[in-house]
């Protein structure tokens, strides 16, 4: 792995010159200059502007050379040549990191453009001088003081220090995240706009934002990834240091991919290859930048939940109802409360009031406020409760709603037992918030909250516990399609059961084969060099079940092939195996993830159907049971109809080897297995799961054989 | 339809007694008085209380009986009995309508509080008094001042008078979208917490409601529907009147429809029916609060959109970006500019802005402020253009963002497009809401009250062009399933296309039809006069090829049938049809809703796959075309992989003909066409749909013939 970059320069300088400093401190070259004075940075501000002799009342120098000593850090706020030509003149005198603001680079599409930007990094790296930029909002730690950015939020939403750092492509996309927590409440640490990552990228400022011990929480804001290694790294850090990371990207859509692409020239990841990486390395997407925001409060808490058992208390039936509805949409379990759980709730709740969850207490909270007091250490002392969530739609007057802010706060407190509020009055929901307790408007936003809380908690244990990524080893260049024989064989060596299959030159052969093999119906099969679409080309025969039938469609078959004029190993000749299910496992070489594993419904109409899961490898047969079970078809996977269930575990470990084989055999190019016939769970047939047709591309090691 | 009722002395009583009147203003029976005297209800107010000379300052009586005159309305603020005592003596003098506030009645699930509430509906009756409740918040109308409710939101949240109406079987369920409609400023007129729905429900309400004129938007909250004909009537109202109607109906999960029943005892609706019955009469389902309430604001305005084009305006390319997915997640098209639009934009934008659809303006904002209403006149004059999304994440100082709300206010009034509003800075926001606007902290949310708004709009202008829905003669009782032979008469005879079957009672007779029909292959299939799973009891041989094997297996099957004891009409004689894919159709009548069909995928795995769409009888070809392009199996109905597009259309017509056949016939309990197969839409097999099997089961009129 990549060692994160130390850019202790750039969040913590101890002296930052201002290259195109403004005396105007709403100007692009102005503004850092100020929120550094105002925002309490320690250090020393050089402004460099050979047209003034002040700026915003600093003493101003007329170039970096005049300076009094060498800067740890430059903020270049000069557009275009003249800003590649000040990195050059920071670079030569040691200057060790610089923000570029100034569009016109690479995300412009022109090429003048890219090669200025090339241009631009290559003098930076000449004298190690490491950039951030350009086209980029700035850097900003609230920690320090050092703010090297000229966000207009700054000047809208006053900072606050505190334990959350954002790292974005846009600019607007990590003023607007900052915006709407400040507006929370919640305190903010880093706020960077990376630009178009010309050097230092995303993942680079990631893991340098992990390396401070007091951030607690990473947003992320991406249009695309070329490289997920310094991202990888930064995901590694956050597992260890126990930090969760929530990633929103856009391009989700096909016009969003057109506007990402206008916009900093994205490239199109794959999206379920992107949702694949961000799950294995433990980043949960967020789809919305509600999704990005609402959860964070939940993830500053020092809870311990040990599952997803909810319970669900209110003072209103509906309320329960509602409730128990958002669990449902957000995979959230109701909790089946103990014995001695609903025995104490029927000795302090009146008769009408429901005991069983949810629990519905009533309109009784109006003249009884000791109620919620009671009920919630019944609940704290229920082992099979994990979470709770706490209704409280109408209050006010009449209602002690101080004291069941207090009661609430102190079951959150005891057993470290997650809990959300909805309360849809401000004046109640205030009384709430000041006892440190999360609450929302309504109980779609709190338990959807609360599901990403906890479903990501489950993925980052999960990762916790995976084997790492190995080195990514991407080979490009020509490649062939292996004959079937050969693809099966390959398969079966690396694990993977496969049909037994025959090789034959001769009809002969292939009659000896049949009686050897012993098994009607038979299959034989045309085996060209290299194999593609058999079936089209009328190289298939199937429902064999006598010895002449299989020498005349051997026969056919050389024929055949001569005739078309194709290469061929011969014939194959195959029994034909019927399982419970047909499945898929494919795998393919990702320019920027590497090897990916693909599991899927199978048969013919595998891209009609689109249901599709991506895996990175290595993975668990855990993660593949699991990402076979959230297809579409895993319905007809169980027991239905009287025929057995499919045989997931053994699909699961054969995706598991095809993993491993990518793996160990950088020149795979792809693999392709449809259909994976899967055998029943228990009963007939017992074969688990066997590849039954593959089609296999290798990169040809003589023609490239280059890893990038 | 039943017509609405008259509920004038609820909504606008001359005069309210309040039985139980209370002198302290926090108690049930006294916060309606101090409501009205508040809120500025002009009628006569008469405390009714043995035991005080005055209340809240108004003179008190002891009873009913003693007041000066007869009261338009009563608010019942008694306990059990007591209440049933009070509404019996308010009927005998001839008291209008009442709200009974007590709870204790059938909510409880009790058989002696079930006859309580039997008793005290019946006593109203009797007097011809109207009732809301038990158990009821009870109704406010602003525009009146008559507050006939003592929810605590009143308290709270400032009341303003409006043209939302609310009307919801939970009282916390009608006040927090009320509280959430205040804290966006906009003003409520009815708040209607119906209760038990004893003798109004919320159907009767939400007509009264509809006869406001002033009333343009009308919320719904439930948990059950026993009655859809008066929410039929009102969903009828709000479509002639244009006013539409958003609906919340809780327990869409098992452990909410578990809490519902516990609640309010709701009976279990299924789902997709009543999806099917909203659908059907225009109401929008909401799935959450936020669904209820975001849109709100956009049902007010006087927009006429043509269709769903949106464009995309933004000073940020990640708001372009996430914009862009934000539509497709909500079925948004993105608007192709037309060339002079095109032209236009490159006049008025910088080079390096974006001039097609997402617009990006560049920070270039900054500078020229005149951008916004540059641009928007240009998207105005488009007509390609139905709708815009304004995003302006990062503002404030430095931007003139009074003019960016004063353009983005003329282009909306301009020809009625519909715009929405992204600004996340609360200071920047209000200055567009200000001017009018509909604004949201994000783009998602936007875009998803766009959709919503937009998809509503459609809806209902597809059910005022629909038929209307028939009286519903629901039958109920013992029911016999129908022979094969029958059965496909049946749908023949109602012009859904059948297989041609030959019925056959001797071998001879097989052996002639197989002749007659000459086509192979040919099935033979027992027909017991009560046919339920013939496969299982082995009772069809399919792929018969010649005249012997028809003989030998329609021999066979009668033998079998005499051996299993299974009075037959005898055999089946019938050419196999294959088709391009196999769907379902089927019917059956729901207790609540009446006759229901389903289209979906068919086979053998139908429960399993759970790819069924519900639709309410009569509808369109269209209706039925969309509903089976919403199924999952959707991607298989195109060309794919060289097999011919399946025939939609014949299918939805098989839908249509089945429908009018069920509302025909209410002596059909069920009807289940699986699989009904279906042809190519251009090419061969070109049968269009045919029935293959079906099940009828016929409620037996000599034996109930009770319509409910």
């Amino acid at each position: 792995m990549i060692p994160a970059v130390d850019l202790k320069f750039l969040h913590s300088p101890s002296s930052v010159a201002v290259i195109g400093a403004s005396d105007d401190s709403d100007k692009i070259g102005g503004r850092p200059i100020a929120f550094m004075r105002r925002f309490g940075y320690r250090g020393t501000i050089f402004p460099v502007n050979p047209t003034r002799a002040t700026v915003q009342g600093l003493h101003a120098y007329p170039n970096i050379a005049s300076l009094p000593f060498v800067p740890d850090a430059v903020i270049v706020a000069l557009p275009g040549q003249d800003a590649v030509n000040a990195v050059d003149e920071c670079a030569r005198l040691g200057v060790k990191g610089g923000v570029v603001m100034a569009s016109g680079f690479s995300e412009t599409g022109r090429a003048e453009d890219e090669e200025r930007q090339r241009d631009l990094v290559a003098r930076a790296r000449a004298g190690g001088m490491r950039l951030v930029g350009p086209n980029s909002q700035g850097l900003a730690n609230f920690g320090t003081g050092a703010i090297l950015s000229f966000s207009t939020m700054f000047v809208e939403q006053e900072p606050l220090d505190g334990p959350i750092g954002i790292v974005s492509q846009s600019g607007a996309m990590c003023s607007v995240p900052y915006g709407l927590l400040r507006r929370r409440g919640l305190g903010v640490r880093y706020v960077h706009g990376t630009g178009n990552d010309a050097d230092l990228g995303v993942g680079d400022l990631a893991a340098a934002v992990l390396a401070d011990p007091e951030i607690r929480l990473l947003l992320l804001y991406l249009e695309d990834i070329r490289d997920c290694s310094s991202l990888e790294c930064a995901a590694r850090m956050a597992i260890e240091r126990d930090v969760p990371i929530v990633a929103m990207m856009g391009g989700r859509s096909a016009g969003g991919r057109r506007a990402a692409s206008s916009h900093t020239g994205a490239l199109a990841n794959e999206q379920r290859v992107v949702d694949a990486f961000f799950s294995r390395v433990g980043i949960w997407r967020a789809r919305t930048l509600t999704g990005m925001v609402d959860t964070a409060a939940l993830y500053l808490q020092d809870w311990r939940p040990r599952g997803r058992r909810l319970a669900i208390v209110s003072n209103s039936g509906a309320i329960c109802v509602l409730a128990a509805d958002a669990a449902a949409d957000n995979d959230l379990s109701l909790a089946t409360f103990q014995t001695q759980t609903t025995q104490a709730l029927e000795e302090v709740l009146p008769p009408f009031a429901t005991k069983v969850n949810p629990i519905d207490i009533t309109a009784a909270l109006l003249t009884d406020s000791s109620l919620f007091g009671k009920v919630l250490p019944i609940l704290a002392a229920d082992s099979g409760v994990d979470a709770a969530f706490i209704g409280i739609p109408v209050s006010g007057k009449g209602y002690d709603f101080p004291q069941f802010a207090s009661d609430t706060a102190e079951f959150a407190n005891k057993d470290n037992k997650p809990v959300v509020v909805a309360v849809p009055q401000a004046r109640v929901a205030d009384e709430f918030q000041a006892k440190g307790l999360v609450v929302f408007d309504d109980e779609a936003s709190a338990l959807t909250a609360l599901g990403q809380y906890l479903h990501h908690r489950e993925l980052r244990q999960r990762v916790r516990e995976a084997a790492p990524l190995p080195p990514r080893n991407i080979w490009s260049g020509e490649s062939r399609v292996l004959s079937e024989a050969a693809a099966l064989t390959l398969l079966r060596e690396a694990g993977i059961p496969s049909a037994d299959v025959r090789l034959c030159t001769s009809a002969e052969e292939a009659e000896a084969a049949f009686a050897d093999l012993g098994q009607v119906p038979t299959a034989v099969k045309g085996c060209p060099r290299e194999s593609t679409h058999k079936s089209e080309l009328g190289l298939v025969k199937l429902d064999l079940c006598t010895s002449l039938q299989v020498r005349e469609a051997a026969q056919e078959l050389l024929d055949l092939m001569e005739r078309l004029g194709l290469e061929a190993d011969g014939i194959l000749v195959t029994p034909m195996v019927k399982g419970v299910r047909e499945a898929l496992i494919g795998a393919h070489v990702d320019s920027v993830f590497g090897p990916v594993i693909l599991v899927g419904a199978g048969g013919k109409y595998v891209e009609a159907l689109d249901d599709v899961r991506a895996l990175i490898p290595p993975f668990t047969v855990d993660d593949a049971r699991e990402a076979i079970q959230s297809l579409r078809v895993a319905s007809l996977l169980a027991e239905v109809r009287g025929e057995p269930a499919a045989d997931i575990e053994a699909w699961a470990r054969a995706a598991v080897a095809l993993g491993q084989l990518m793996i160990a055999d950088p020149s795979l190019r792809s693999v392709d297995v449809n259909p994976l016939m899967i055998g029943a769970a228990t009963g007939e047939p017992s074969f688990g799961a066997l590849a039954v047709d593959a089609v296999v591309e290798r990169f040809d090691p003589t023609v490239c054989c280059v890893p990038t």
